[in-house]
């Protein structure tokens, strides 16, 4: 999709996303999406597309690293609880609890019964956040070998996407069918009435994220708040300039 | 500042960002950057410039909702104090603990003991981070009152931009001299040997945005950390296509 | 009970649980005993005889405050969840989430559709415990009205026992009943076959500590697990005594 | 000293120490008091001899588990600060900040400089804290190698002192001296005049306890709040029993 076409697309979207977001703090909505997917699907960009005009102080963005070694040995939902959302808060899970059906599985970092294990808890657990008045939506993002392959040769050459390549993404590599195989066990455990999957081509990573935000504001409720009402009167008096006593600003980067 | 002359000094700096990050990973740096300034200066967007193309799970925004009542009562630097980095991390304070000194001061949401004794004890506990060999960065984002007018006023009319408008913001126009006068009062106390303040002006944004960001990639050691030597051989198959077969992807956003 | 009875019967079992947290180390068990009952039953008791033997890096007392608003408005188990043990951990919670069943309901903290669902959500978010390895043991401690007046008289006119009465204690009396109502609703939704509450008389105090403490103990596993070897050689040498150059230690409390 | 005597002694501080929280709580008063000292002399006691008739809701024992690997790489002071207290608390440290000092430096696991700018931060931490209101107490608990060396023997040998015993302790036996000259390093360095160190003899443990307790409540200020006044009425009915539908308690544990 070309970029014109994207941005043309993507403005009124962004609209409403915005008035989503108000309604979420109107009302106290808590909104939780999950984004999982293929490696180099565009996980990251379809959160900045849903993220960047919204005010960083509602949504919030939650990548967890590594868990700790206490924190492997807990209750395994556990360190993502603390995450979920208060009452008008919006939070974006870059990679969610479904790590454990996914990397985990494949990789080997989790063993069978604990794969099993979150595969039974998964459904139940999502069930009493959904009944708990939670918002819930889970994306699954899908590309071909072939775009995965041009996308990893790409962070490889491309030094400012280098940091996106780690040697798990190389070894996936061969994995590819392995990964197909536990996302299909993962959605045939997972796909539920109260909390059901919505899976995205984004072999054209501007279609996927137009596709993923269209669903989302389609799926949640079109109710417009109105901003508050506030009055703007001139200022009435000619505006101050900034004026520096104790260090002056630097020299500004020239402007040609 | 036109888009593409901005765009085009901005691409270099965006290699060295994600050098210098790079760099903290590999060395363990700890890298605070606070960021503050007149309201509608342009703090939010010169946070982007600098975290949109790092990892976000290097690179953190602290953007501190209202203290609680509990939080109110403790040590003042306390809440700060928990999202300080870790080694390899890097911190963008969207406001800081400076918030005391400016907004709380001029409306009257602390009192004068509690904003002397902040000014006292912030250039002691900066030195303490600095001695501990966190770098830490200050930013304070000046603007005229005409533009800060200007932008106000965008705030009520874009939609996407109406969230940043507060009736704070609005008192805060007939208060341009009182926070002239609190920000001097600031640097007087705080612009330290071991901590001192940099001034940006950001009447032009995109200008600021790109004074900031070369002063910041200056002011860190530059330092080459050569990326992991990486082996990507030929796939040496046919790649793969998806095929789902619990559910299908959702019908893709027309692309035309 | 005698006080003297009551030393020399629970000896031993302090012994057992010594043995017991030694297992847990060593087998990285997690164990979660949840302490509700009726006011004044004599819960901080019951969790002081379990506690106040072992390491308190080992043996943690979750009794959490009241709850700040956002936490209010989040799911309703999450706040607790962060308490939950890690490997080798006791967490003994004074007072749990079943507080939603007991005083929330009967002093209308909460409305019916939030007690209706936790009653609903208890017994699937304890199930998930379970199922991930916790060993969860949940008591509720049950006293006479007598005795209960008896206790909050002397609550009352013991300047050591003030901080236990609060105004919601006295409101508390005439709601014996309502009391009664509600543990009896909360028995018939959350007495599961993994999750069973046992109930335990208090209407004295010494006694019920005891009969609580063996139950524990004669559910848990039997397994002994020897402390580590350890080499304990004579020390070869006069042993020192303490030297102070700086400040000299204050004089002691008269010795008669 | 003997048992009859020491509680003799002890119960009127207990009166004290309960009309201290209740200053406390009503004065929102935070109170912090560190308990440091030679391995075996008493921490443990002492903190309990403070804290067990108070309100576990107002008064907290930190006692922090070993650093993970990112909080070594933290501000040291990090991972205590969010243990400070809010107001109306009253916060006791198991050990403390100080163990960089002690443990940290004899066992070799900080280094010389890491040492020295422990040494240098902590005045000027604590001075942070005292200025913002918190109330600090340092207490040192000092021992001769003789009782140590019958208290680390009585450990082995009984089974609910065995798990204080540990590897480290042994380690220590031969560093007695080297611990010694740790300490007084420690006081000449952060004996300061707004946050004194008190060193309390400890070879006898129950005359140390009140000893250090005394001290304790000479040194806050002797200022009554009477306790809520408190409509106790006659409950005007016949009290009413337990009554069980569900499922009934255990038997109790034989009163003979």
């Amino acid at each position: 999709m070309k970029s014109r076409d994207y941005k043309a697309a993507l403005a009124p979207m962004r609209e409403e996303l915005a008035a989503m977001a108000r309604w979420a703090q109107a009302t106290g909505q808590r909104i939780v999406v999950l984004f999982e997917g293929r490696d180099t699907a565009g996980k990251g960009g379809a959160i900045r597309a849903v993220s960047e005009k919204l005010n960083p102080r509602q949504c919030h963005i939650a990548a967890l690293a590594k868990p700790t070694e206490a924190e492997q040995s807990q209750w395994y939902f556990q360190r993502y609880v603390r995450h979920l959302p208060s009452a008008g808060e919006i939070v974006l899970f870059d990679r969610s609890w479904y790590n454990r059906a996914g990397v985990e599985k494949v990789m080997g970092y989790a063993d069978a019964p604990q794969v099993a294990r979150f595969l039974e808890q998964a459904p139940t657990f999502e069930k009493m956040l959904v009944d708990d008045g939670i918002l819930l939506f889970k994306y699954w993002l899908g590309t071909d070998q072939a775009q995965q392959e041009e996308r990893l040769r790409e962070r490889l050459d491309d030094p400012l996407k280098r940091w996106k390549l780690s040697p798990v993404d190389l070894a996936a590599r061969g994995k590819y069918d392995a990964y197909t195989e536990a996302r299909e066990a993962m959605l045939a455990a997972t796909h539920t009435e109260w909390a059901p999957w919505t899976l995205v081509d984004f072999n054209d990573q501007k279609r996927g994220r137009l596709t993923l935000l269209r669903d989302l504001l389609d799926r949640l409720p079109d109710t417009r708040v109105a901003p508050p009402q506030i009055d703007f009167p001139p200022l009435g008096r000619e505006p101050k300039v900034e004026r520096y006593t104790v260090i002056e600003p630097i020299e500004s980067f020239p402007s040609d």
